[in-house]
């Protein structure tokens, strides 16, 4: 069955979003790229940008979270799920000529100070990475509150460098950040094994 | 002496990128908000928006490493130095109601996949900040190499944490960067110390 009107909207939006963010991603360069009715924006997303810009982001912000499941998932541990991601996050860099990294990022940036709807939809999507994220180091052996606090020093580490490795065209920054979070994961099981005193 | 009609249309521009992006800021808002002629504009930046856009990534860039100087010069050792830069940051952050972050990092994901002037000098940015905080660890001790990666840790340790403070509206994320950015510098000066094999 090919995919509806209304997720053709959104997937497109979602694909215009990561390359040229949310001020950048007209509604006509929408409906164009999506083979849609102008008319069917507006009858799918009555609050028009803003209401289709929430949906983009929370589904967005799933899909990336699903794939960090799918790697973790095929990963012997942590310490190598993580390490997988960026090193998949680094390739796609380099396959998509620096264009696709983090399908939320640049409208988080946006939006922060200009739009609450859509900033807490992107709050929501980090906080749900995090604590997804999080419960991996947790099921591993590593305290609740530290492995969130590792998850949101990995979710940093990782965001920073696809700014860095976008504007420099390099995939450095990322790999340097995907060796020192897998790094602390490591280092964070290990404090976990030792016994208490 | 006042600041010149040029110098407040960059620092005016310079306000607006940091809250509302490249996309986001319009010419009439630079205008207005710098009480500047239209005209004006086109006469000092006769390349537009995307000539004015350079030299606001350029100035802000460097406003910006030299605020890490200021605070590198008053502090004791780059552990300090980094560790107070980060705290300084969740303080502008809090100030500033989330506002004030990276001057640049907006900018530099909506230009990264539209425009190479801007993404270039985005890119010339960063690099300028990665010779300079490395030049500190390598003056403490720490292999230039080392230093260098250290440097892009640090930094994308940074921008990816202004990313989720200012979604999440909590300086948390910062927080949690800034204590691991001044673990891993002092890591490093501690093997740096380190007598060779």
């Amino acid at each position: 069955m090919p995919p509806s009107t209304k997720d053709r909207i959104v997937d497109v939006t979602a694909e215009l979003f990561r390359q040229y963010g949310y001020t950048g991603t007209g509604l006509k360069q929408i409906v164009t790229n999506a083979n849609a009715p102008f008319g069917s924006l507006y009858h799918f997303f009555p609050g028009g940008k803003e209401q289709l810009g929430t949906e983009v982001i929370r589904r967005s912000g799933q899909m990336y979270y699903e794939l960090f499941e799918t790697i973790a998932g095929a990963a012997p541990d942590p310490v190598a799920a993580v390490r997988d991601f960026f090193a998949g996050a680094a390739e796609v860099l380099r396959e998509t000529d620096y264009a696709d990294a983090c399908p939320i990022a640049t409208v988080a940036l946006e939006v922060a100070s200009t739009s609450e709807p859509l900033r807490i939809a992107t709050a929501e999507v980090f906080d749900s990475w995090i604590t997804g994220v999080g419960r991996h180091f947790t099921a591993a052996g590593i305290a609740t509150a530290t492995g969130r606090e590792l998850a949101v020093l990995i979710i940093a580490m990782l965001e920073g460098a696809f700014i860095l490795s976008r504007a420099m065209r390099d995939t450095m920054p990322v790999e340097i950040a995907g060796s020192a979070a897998a790094a602390a994961v490591d280092a964070a099981l290990a404090r976990a094994a030792e016994p208490r005193p």
